[in-house]
């Protein structure tokens, strides 16, 4: 290792490293401040309040698409209508390999036979992306396709260019608002677009990760309205069964033990029930009359999510402030500030990315992966960290931005040597 | 319709009908009763209390397999090593669907491939069963062959000469312990079989549904003690990959929201593992924590299900009784006292069954359709009716066996007239 170019970068990062320190901004989960916010949720339904508004009884079975007033609050999260929302457990990672899996065994609607019967299946990814969708596609046997990601959503020049074209790509990954990692919300005309195309498969679909919908980090933010309804975009264009819409309110009560929402066509959700019939009696509706006992309305969660914004917006800031201060002057460096979500994106130049990563690591600071948010977790240019700031608190992120802006000089130095 | 060989019971019965009653004995819910005896479980985690014994906070993400405490209560009810067992979401109805569709995606320990590709699937069906099982495998596209069952188990003879000729029977439904809906627990020589017989499939699998290995009845019956271990039996046998154990505590603490177990081999376990790190980031552990802090061990649960079965003994021998006074002279007529579980038994003459349920529903008793219990709900014999006493409370329970008993009589009846 050669640092010639940067001797005092190195200094410092070698004091930090003797400091031991043990740091972890790998993944987005929410700090235990946050959690607090949600201890009331915790016993909203008791021995005594059990019932649903319509009288079902939550502790027994019954009701396989979820109490309507669950239902109701996460239609509202969506931007769409009731009727299109259907409960499916409590996590929409889990909804949506369920789909896949569904996708594969069964003919959805428009499909000729079961996707597992066609010799190939492709998957676009745009990206930088969600390391989970990628590896659920992955894992179930599909080519992933990278796609780039642009200010306002994927390059849909490239998606229709590709989707006209090959009948094997089957679907895509989208997290239209606040985009897992790198913030950005797609526009109204690439929702459009997206609606719209023509595709080679009749059966193509968009999975629809609204995770984020109402994440934002800035009042602001939030003023500027719900993204276009897709199901309508796509029922408009001629494409009802295109789309399959996913939310959960696990960044909103409790991490992996919220609620999720799968949304789609009557079509789509006929043939979801279809298989959710053969798969379960029905989900926990408990849970379900905890969230709509913790949130009587829509305002009630908004209310909510201005409370978790202030807890992390000072650690959005934070690393951006310091990002500013010690990477500010360096070209090729630079990283969002996002409204939403859950993460930042640090752009490096080419081939620094994966070593300014393990610099990090090895100074006790756990990043995700740099090649992570890309299709079989490879960046071909080695340019991107995702950065997670929702878990630790403020100083240890104040740390963390100082010790990472240390690696970034380190992996630039050296790239430049050699 | 012609009841002249017995019109004082079409008498009785016509007065009943004009009481317009509305029973329902069709599924195996939990009464009320039964679910308040749960009622400190909804609010046992608390803004307090939310870590689990080795500190991990129940409200995020991780711990895939779940939290150790609830893997041990489950094996406690399995009994079988902690070390086999995971957690698996809210319902053990939806880890058998995960299951099947793993099998059929991917190939398992001991396949050459994903039973997908398989150009046929048959299932055996030992009958009269659980028609959730059936609808399941129906739905997934296998056959269906219908098994006997007999007072130890399936007719281990025909299981045996199937599967050791037949490379498409690829797995058979059992559930060993008060079998839902003939209450027959599987003896030791039927489990030795079925762990060790010769099956023409190398990679054929039992799906092992202990659904009620806790839910006795009568103290003495819980004295008789456990299953044999299964997974035991099936290494020693050489085929350590053959059985797929599940349970929940969906009629322990909440029905739909309790907690699922999946049991298995490394092997198979590692398997399972592989596809659900993309299905999920983890289950709801607080769900995990709660039955953990509402029984703190084995023999809180023991003694809660304890307290279940004073609530549903007299239903049962309510039940009974009635049959007894009022069916007990007429051939042909039967009736399980079983021990545990959920469900009786009543076997009538051939070609009697249906109509008698008809004629139950007509006077405004809803049973669960007479042929439901067997693949594609037909019972070619027409000789058999699961009655679910759990729901209904004792006075509804005797007016509805009475209806019953008359309408029992009437079918029989009839069939004589034609």
């Amino acid at each position: 290792m050669n640092q010639a170019k940067d001797p005092s970068a190195l200094q410092a990062y070698n004091e930090i490293k003797a400091r031991n320190l043990k740091l972890n901004m790998a993944r987005g989960k929410p700090a235990p401040a946050q959690l607090d916010l949600s201890a009331a949720f915790l016993t909203s339904v008791d021995g005594q309040n059990y019932l649903s508004r319509e009288g079902v009884d939550s502790r027994n079975y019954g009701e396989l698409s979820g109490l309507i007033e669950a239902r109701e609050l996460m239609a509202a999260m969506l931007g769409l209508p009731v009727e299109a929302v259907v409960i499916g457990g409590t996590s929409s990672l889990t909804v949506m390999y369920d789909v896949h899996s569904r996708l594969l065994l069964t003919a959805a609607p428009g499909a000729e036979k079961p996707w597992f019967e066609k010799t190939k299946r492709k998957c676009l990814c745009p990206c930088p992306g969600y390391d989970r969708h990628f590896q659920m596609t992955e894992g179930l046997g599909y080519e992933l396709i990278p796609i780039a990601m642009k200010d306002d959503g994927p390059d849909m020049d490239e998606v229709e260019r590709l989707v006209q074209s090959d009948p094997d790509i089957l679907c895509i990954w989208c997290v239209p608002r606040y985009s897992n990692p790198t913030g950005v919300t797609y526009s109204e005309e690439v929702c459009r677009r997206l609606a719209s195309m023509k595709t080679a498969a009749p059966d193509f679909r968009i999975f629809w990760d609204d995770a984020y919908s109402v994440h934002h980090l800035y009042p602001e933010a939030e003023k500027q309205g719900k993204l276009p309804n897709i199901l309508e975009l796509c029922a408009e264009a001629g494409h009802p069964d295109r789309v399959f819409c996913f939310a959960s309110t696990s960044k909103i009560t409790m991490a992996g033990g919220g609620i999720a929402a799968f949304a789609a066509s009557p079509a789509n959700l006929e043939w979801f029930r279809q298989q959710q019939k053969i798969q379960m009696i029905c989900c926990d509706k408990v849970n379900q009359l905890r969230h709509a006992h913790f949130f009587p309305d829509f305002a009630a969660l908004q209310a909510h999510m201005a409370r978790l914004a202030e807890l992390l917006r000072p650690k959005f800031e934070a690393f951006e402030e310091i990002m500013e201060r010690e990477l500010g002057d360096i070209p090729g460096v630079s990283w969002t500030k996002p409204l939403g979500g859950y993460f930042i994106g640090v752009t490096l130049p080419d081939g620094t990315a994966a070593r300014a990563c393990e610099l990090a690591a090895e100074a006790g600071l756990k990043l995700t992966p740099a090649g992570n948010p890309f299709p079989h977790s490879q960046n071909p240019h080695d340019n991107f960290q995702r950065i997670a700031p929702s878990y630790p608190e403020l100083p240890e992120i104040r740390e963390a931005a100082e010790l990472y802006a240390l690696c970034v000089r380190l992996a630039i130095a050296e790239a430049t040597e050699k």
